[in-house]
């Protein structure tokens, strides 16, 4: 597998575009992905009982639709808590882009993001997507264009590509998601797109992609807050012309790895651009009896409060994630437990068997001063880990989320 | 039920101090509660599987002494993650104030708070120990004194003390709580210490206070991390002369009401004075089919950081109060619910079976500048109710957090 340059437009046969339609305020705010031919397609969606319209459309199509070609996604107004009305401006989207693009209503795919409440501007969104269509185009700068326009809160574009070789054949997977606040997934994720030329049926694309889900975007938290929005949508168009993949063969398992590469860096790039965020904070914990274990005590650690405003003061209370461990509902012996800081400014061990070792404080604070920091707690119980990835919670995301619907 | 000046001192037989011992800088730190006769206890701690020595031992004590007669509480270190030795410190403070008091080591409950992981300075708490006594004594300055120096992050102290009659008899249930920050109370609490001279069998002492515990503590949420250290303990000493309560009569129901009065107090007084917090942000779950979803769902509001950050910027986001329903964990109907925010700027409906209303937003916002704000969800299910208390997530909390272990 290798990384290559590009996104959502990378494999054979997708287009993309973004525009603005006057939803947000002189920023980008409207996508569209496009398959020149018919797609297979798996998603997984937020388990919040609250539902915005697309994701209750989205669900819908992907179990029904016996292919789909697009996805118009809109930022700026989630169309959530907007009853019946909203339900049916998002059918107006697909109707709207389906009628431009030539292809079935049933086949394209809806996403919004944003204020939670209020009615999208469907005229604009229907002149946005009138303007989508001619524009699409198949370039790394159409792909840009698309991952731009999805953004809300989020400060930097994310995309990916990356090359396998499936019988013989090049295949790529490229993609591009949003996330920045409302960010703890749970079973699901955030705003996803990822696209596919391999050729795959459409029961395993789905299990590649839920089993996926489960280690990368639903063990990041930004925020605690299971959004009403979260989807990630996989589209594969079999233009790499290898060899339907249609059991657990290598050739799976190569996709899966892959697969799992661009989900794990999108997963860190949602955490890493989280509101208000001045750093990555990654938490290993290792050593486990169950990977169930590992996963309850990594993201409950991740997730803390305290634990995140003590990373983003450089403050090394490591008591508030011993704490963390203690909450989160999983067992394990607090006076076995070994506790690491590590970053690019060095790894320093803090706590064994439960108590705090004399370390150099100056080392430590050089170690907590980097953009990047990982805690990595050996709980000495067996051989399963878990990674969980978050974001320091600063005065940012304060100032951020004070005045957001305003 | 009368409410009266005082607070642990209020009931009779009940002394208390407070001093400064050295361990906190310039404020006191070291607090002691004496009842001059043998009281029966109960008591509700955290149940965070990291523990501190304190918890463990009163935890002990509650359940296997056979009377106790005091309390010696610090501030400024945790006594937490702290092994063998951490242990053994807490003993020799039972052990020490025993000696100076004349009681038995385990008629002595202990209680710390503060900085977990770091070990507590043993010779400066003898010291505290052996000056507090001498100074003992039953006037409300005492229990003022005492309260004052059991607090950390809290910027005020925290006290009631209520009036009851039972079986002819004047009975009084005073107290004093902490709580600031790491406040997510989780079939437990913070550190509460409330006195009575009640009469009343250590079975339903103890079933009063567990019981009430899930309904006032448990409600409250500062910033999700459920502490170490949660301690309430309740001792009764019997001088109030009623009959013994020993069977769930009507003095049990009066005593019990009365105790509720005093728990409810103090929990809003903690969700009040979280770190860092503006104003004290109320939520009502009404007409819910269960007492348990009623509960789930107003806790779930309280504790969303996001919802959090919106009450701090007087923002009218409800979309994210919504939001933390629908990930609560609990079944409901989104279309069907009601949403009105209140205080003493006035009552507004904002929803009304999930969709928006038209309102004035100056008025909304006029309500929502006020200190104390609630949020009333109706959700047309059946007659259960719930209320929670938090706070808002401010600027401060962040610059408190980010450096307090420094």
């Amino acid at each position: 597998m290798k990384e290559i340059e590009g996104g959502v437009t990378s494999p054979k046969g997708f287009k993309a575009a973004g525009v603005f339609a006057g939803i947000r305020k002189k920023k980008k705010d409207m996508a569209m992905i496009f398959s020149e031919v018919p797609c297979i397609a798996a998603g997984t969606f937020t388990t919040n009982i609250v539902k915005a319209a697309p994701v209750k459309w989205d669900m819908e199509m992907v179990k029904k639709s016996p292919f789909v070609q697009a996805v118009v996604v809109n930022s700026g107004v989630a169309n959530t808590c907007t009853g019946a009305t909203g339900m049916g401006y998002c059918r107006d989207m697909a109707v709207t882009a389906g009628l431009n693009l030539g292809i079935p209503t049933e086949a394209v795919l809806v996403a919004s993001t944003g204020l939670i409440g209020k009615q999208i501007p469907i005229d604009k969104i229907k002149t946005g997507i009138e303007n989508l269509v001619p524009i699409l185009g198949s370039s790394k700068e159409d792909g840009i264009m698309a991952a731009e326009a999805i953004l809300t809160t989020d400060t930097r574009k994310k995309e990916l590509a990356v090359e396998i070789e499936l019988s013989g054949k090049k295949v790529i997977i490229g993609g591009m998601c949003k996330g920045s606040g409302m960010i703890h997934p749970n079973m699901c994720t955030m705003l996803s797109f990822i696209t596919t030329d391999a050729a795959i049926s459409k029961e395993l694309l789905q299990e590649a992609l839920s089993t996926d889900v489960k280690e990368t975007y639903n063990m990041i938290s930004v925020d605690g807050d299971t959004s009403t929005n979260d989807t990630v949508l996989l589209l594969a168009n079999g233009l790499a012309g290898n060899h339907e993949i249609t059991e657990k063969n290598e050739d799976y398992e190569k996709f899966a790895e892959a697969l799992n590469f661009v989900n794990t860096y999108f997963a860190k790039r949602i955490a890493e651009d989280g509101e208000g965020a001045t750093s990555l904070f990654e938490v290993k914990v290792i050593n486990a009896l169950t990977k169930e274990q590992a996963m309850k005590l990594s993201k409950s650690i991740v997730s803390s409060n305290l634990t995140k405003a003590a990373i983003f003061g450089h403050d090394l209370n490591w008591g508030r994630i011993l704490c963390a461990m203690g909450y989160s509902g999983a067992e394990f012996e607090p006076d076995d437990v070994d506790l690491y800081f590590e970053s690019s400014g060095g790894k320093i061990k803090l706590i064994e068997n439960g108590i705090e070792l004399i370390y150099s404080k100056e080392a430590a604070e050089e170690i907590l001063s980097k953009p990047e920091i990982t805690v990595i707690a050996d709980i000495k119980m067996g051989n399963q880990s878990s990674t969980a990835w978050g974001c320091d919670l600063t005065y940012d995301y304060v100032r951020i989320n004070a005045a957001y619907g305003s």
